[in-house]
C-alpha cells in the first residue's frame, strides 16, 4: 500500500442537510480506510437546506472558501458536493491542494464511458441552470438530454418511493434522447445508482463518488 | 472495505514493450490490493514496439478487442494502455464491462483541475494525431496547447536524462499558453510525474493513474 | 482530353458483400473509362458482409490497409467505400496518393448544395455511431437530422421493396427536420438516389459517387 | 459513357476580368467534352475587375442571380467562381439547378485530404473577410491557418513570378501551422496547382477544379 | 445633457413598404431628440415590399451601401432594418462611421437578458435562413428555438388580430424550449412588444430598437 | 419624450472604489437625465477595493443580492459594474427587473461593430478568468485575442501616463491579432476611450457606456 499515508480528502455538502451529508459518507464508504486515504463529509453550517437557486450558490461560495481556508492545513484535497460546483474557482484560489466540483467531475466521468451522456435533475428550473455550464465546459454536444424529476431534494436522498420516476426519466435518455450513460443530477442519490444500472442497463454516475474516485488518482504517488 | 471483494481491473498495454507494462503497473500499484480491486497489466502479444501511427493503431485496435473478449470472464474493467485509445470502441462492443481508454480519462482527469489543459506529446506527428481526437471529445476549446519532446517511447518510459524536456515544455505550456494543468501524452510516464509537479507547480495528470482511479469510482458499490 | 491518361481509382469496398461490390461499380460507371480514369471496384476477402458495428470497422482496418499498400503501385488514388470511413487514417499511412472516405466525401458534398444536411442510415445503432463523427468532422451544427430506415445492408441495395421507407424518411428530414440535401448513409444505395431525387425534389447524394467525384478533381491536371 | 448526355455546367466568373475567366477555363479543360459535360465559362459583364471587398461582393450577387435566371434554360448546374462565394443563396432561389459556390467546395475537397487546411489569401484583407465564411461553414475549428499572399489578382493569376511566394507561405502552413492541405484562396490560380504540390508535398487545390469535379458528382445518372 | 450635439442616426428601412418605415419611427421615437441624437428613418426607394428571399436581399445591398456612401456626411451611425441584415458588411466598406444590423444587434441584446433566447419568424422559410447567420454569430447554442408565425409583414406591422399567434409562439418558446427572453424576427413589429412582454413575463426584444440604443452607447462622449 | 417617466437605473460598483464609481457615472452621464432615465451609480459598502480575483467576485454576489433586493423598489434595471459580471444570475432570482453585466454587455456591443473582437484585460491572470466566460457566452471563436496591461485598477481609472500602454496593445489587438474593436476589460475605463479610438481607428467600447445603453433600450415604452 502506497499512497500517501494519512491522506486525508474532505468532501463539503454546501447545504445544512444533513441526510444529504450522511448520503454522501455512505456513497464513498468503500474508497474510504484502506486505501490510506479518509474521506470525511461535512455540511456547511448557515447554508440553506437545499442549494435550489443561483442566489443559494452565491451564498454559500464565500462560506465554502472560508471553510476551505480554514481546513487547508488538515486535508489534502476538497471536494464541493453539489451539481453546480458553487464557489470552486473562488475555492482554488484559497488553497495550492486540489478542489473538486462533483457536477465537473460527474459528467467528465460519465464521458469515460460513451459518447452522449444523460442527466437527471431535480427539476425543470435544474434543467436551464446547467445549460450554461455544460456550455463552459465544452461538453454541450455531448449531452444527449436532460429531463427533470420534479422531486425535491429530501425525496431524492431518502425516499426510495420516488425510484420509478428515475427509471423511467432514464430509459427515455436512453431510448429517446440516445444517451449510453447518465448522471444523476444532484447529491446524495448514489442510493439509486446501483439498481438504476440494473434496471436500464446503463452506467449510471453518482458524482460524489465520481469527484471521490478522481481526488483518489490525484492523490496517488510518483 | 466495502468495494466488490476481488474486482479485477486488466489494463492491456497495447504494444508489446514490456517497459511500459511495468512502467504501467507501477503508476497503479497503489490502488491495487487493499482496495478489494486488483491492477493487472498485459502486453499485448504480436504488437509493435510502440504505437506510433495511426496504422499501429488500426493494427492493435482488433487484437485488443480479442483480448477483451478472451478475458472477459475474469476482469470487472478494462483499461486501454494508449493514448491514442486505439480500438475504445471496438472493446465495447464485446463486453458489457466498462472499458476505459487512457487518453479520454487523461484528459477529463486534467479538466477537473484547471480550465485550460496542456499536453506534453512524444513528436510532432502524435500533435497532429491528436487534434481530430479532441475535436471528437469537444475539448479542443479547452486545449492550451500542446508541445512536442521529440524523444522515443523508451526514452520517455526509462530514460531520466529526458527529464529537462518535460520540464520545460511544461513550463511553457504553462507561461507561454496559459495551461493550467498538464497530461503526460504517453503511456509509461508517470516516474516523471510527482517530480514535474513539484517543479512547475502545476498538476500533472498521468492518464493511466487517471484512468485507473476512474475504473475504481465506476466498481464502487451502491 | 488532359487528364492523366490511364490514371486508375481503386475503390474497396470493406465487406465482402459482392452486391454491395457491384452496386458501388454502377455507381460510378458513368465517370469511368471516357474521362481517362478507370475506376475499379473490389471486396475485401475475409471481411464480413457488412460493417454493422464498430467492431467490424477495427477488423477491416488493417487489412484494407494491407490492400491499399500492396496495390499502391498500381493506382493514382484509393477510396474506402463505407461510411463510417473504416481505417482511413492507416490507409493514408501507407500510401502517398490521396485515400478518400465515403463518408466524409459524402457528407461534404451535401453541403455543397444545403445549409443542413440529413442522413438516412441503416440502423438506430448507425445513428448514434456517426454523432462522434460528424463531431470530429465539425459538421454537427449542420446535421438537420438522422433517421434510421431500420433496413438491413442487403435490403438497402437490393430490395426495391425498401424505397417507401426511404421517401417517407427523407420527407421527415426536409418537413420536420429542415434538411436541405439528404446523404444515402451507407454504400450501394445509389440505386435509390434519381428517384428519391425527384419525389422529393431534394438533393440526394450518394457517398460513393461524391468520392469518385472527388478523386476525379484530385487527378485533374496543372 | 452514360452521363446525362449534353449536360452543360456554367462557370461564372463574377469578374470581368478576362484572363481569371481563361485560367478557369483551362483549370477544368480535363474534365469538359469527353465526360459528356461541357464546362462553359463567362465573365460578368459590368462588374469590377476583380472582388477584393464585401462591397464587390455584395454588387456582383444580383448580377450574378440575374445571369442564373437567365441562362437557367441552358445550364444544369452553374458554379460561382469567386472564393467569397458572393449570391450563392441567392442564385439558389432563381433556379432548381445546383449551384456551387468555390469557396466552400474547395474548402470542402482539402478536408478531404487531410484533418487541417491551410488557405493561400491574396490579402491581409481577404484573410479577415474569411473568418466569418469559415464559421458559417462550421470549418473554423479545422482551419490550421491563413496567410496572405499581398499580390494582386492580376500577379495571381498570370505572374509566374509570384510563385516563391506561394511556396513559402504553403510551406509555413505546413511546417509552423500543421496543414495537411492547402487550398488557393482565389480562382483562376490552377496553374500553380502542380508545382506547389510537387514541391511540398501536400495536396493543393484549386477551388474552381474542386468545384466542377462536384457539379460532375452531382450530374451522375441513377 | 453631453451627447454630442445635432448628432444624427439613419435607419434605412431595407423595403420599399411605408408602413414598416412609419413602424421603426414610431419605435424609437422615445430616443430622438431630448437625447441630442435625432433618429431618422428612410424607405429604400425601388426596392421589394419586404426582404422575403436571400435575392432579395441580395437585391437591395448594393442600393444600401449606396445610400450609406449618399448619406456619409450627414449622419453619424446608420441602422439596417432588417432582420437579415443585408448588405451589412458591404456598407461598412464605404463609410468610417458604424452600421448596425438589427438582427444582429437584437439578438446580442436578447442574451444580455437570458441564457436561452428565442425568435419569432415570419415564416418558416425565415427560420432556415436564420440558421447559418446564428451559426455565423457564435450564438447557435444559445438559440432556445425559432418559430414561424406564417403571417405577413403587412400583417405583422399592421394588423393587431395576428397577436393571439405571437402570444402562443411566444409561450411555446418558453415553456417548450426553455427561452428566457425572445427577439421579433422582423422590423415593424414593436407595436406587440409590451403587450407580449406583459403577457408572457419574458423579456420581449424589438431589434429596431435594440439597434437604435446601440448607436445611442456609441455615441456617447467620455 | 415618451420615455418611461421617472425611471431610474442602478448601477453598482461591486468595489468600495470611490474612484472607480465616480468614473462610471461619468461615463454614462450624457444618457442620464434629458432622456428621462436616471443613471445612479453606488460603491458597494464591504466589498474590497478591487475584483481581482474569483474569490473577490465570489465574496461581493450575494452582497450584491441583498442591495438588489433592497433596492428593487426604488429601480427599473440594475447593472453590475464589473467585467466579471459577479452575481449576474443571483440578482435575477431576487428581482422582476433587468440586471445586465458589463462583461456581456461590452463583449456583445463589440460584436455589432466588427467581426472579430479584442479585449484589454488588467493582467494576465484577468485573462485566464475571461477564458470560460467567453466559452461560456458562445464568443470564444470570435475573440481575436486578449492583451494584459499589467496595470492596477486605480492607474486604469485615474492615470492618465498608462495610456501608451493601452495605445500599445490596442494596436496590437489590431495589427497581429486581427480584432476590429477592443473592449475596455474593467470598469472605469471610460475616459481612455475616445482618445483611443481616435488613435487607433477602432471602435473601443467601454462596458459600463454599453450596459447602460443597452439599459436605455430595455426601457424603451411601445
Amino acid at each position: 500500500m502506497v499512497i500517501l499515508s494519512n491522506a486525508r480528502v474532505l468532501i463539503i455538502n454546501p447545504n445544512s442537510n444533513a441526510a444529504v451529508t450522511g448520503a454522501m459518507a455512505k456513497a464513498v464508504a468503500g474508497l474510504s480506510g484502506s486505501t490510506g486515504v479518509d474521506f470525511d463529509t461535512r455540511s456547511l453550517d448557515g447554508a440553506p437546506l437545499g442549494i435550489e437557486s443561483d442566489l443559494d450558490a452565491a451564498v454559500v461560495a464565500p462560506l465554502l472558501a472560508q471553510m476551505v481556508r480554514d481546513e487547508d492545513d488538515r486535508y489534502d484535497a476538497f471536494i464541493i458536493g453539489c451539481f453546480l460546483d458553487p464557489g470552486l474557482q473562488a475555492c482554488r484560489t484559497v488553497t495550492d491542494k486540489p478542489v473538486f466540483g462533483i457536477g465537473e467531475c460527474g459528467v467528465f466521468a460519465a464521458l469515460t464511458h460513451a459518447d452522449q451522456f444523460g442527466v437527471l435533475a431535480l427539476s425543470e428550473a435544474s434543467v436551464g441552470r446547467h445549460k450554461p455550464i455544460f456550455r463552459r465546459l465544452g461538453v454541450a454536444d455531448r449531452l444527449a438530454g436532460e429531463l427533470p424529476l420534479s422531486i425535491s431534494v429530501a425525496d431524492a436522498v431518502g425516499n426510495e418511493a420516488v425510484y420509478p420516476k428515475l427509471g423511467e426519466a432514464a430509459r427515455t435518455l436512453r431510448d429517446t434522447h440516445g444517451a449510453g450513460a447518465v448522471v444523476l443530477g444532484c447529491a446524495g442519490m448514489a442510493g439509486h445508482r446501483s439498481r438504476l444500472q440494473r434496471d436500464t442497463g446503463m452506467v449510471v454516475i453518482d458524482p460524489v463518488q465520481a469527484a471521490a474516485a478522481r481526488a483518489l488518482g490525484a492523490l496517488l504517488p510518483t
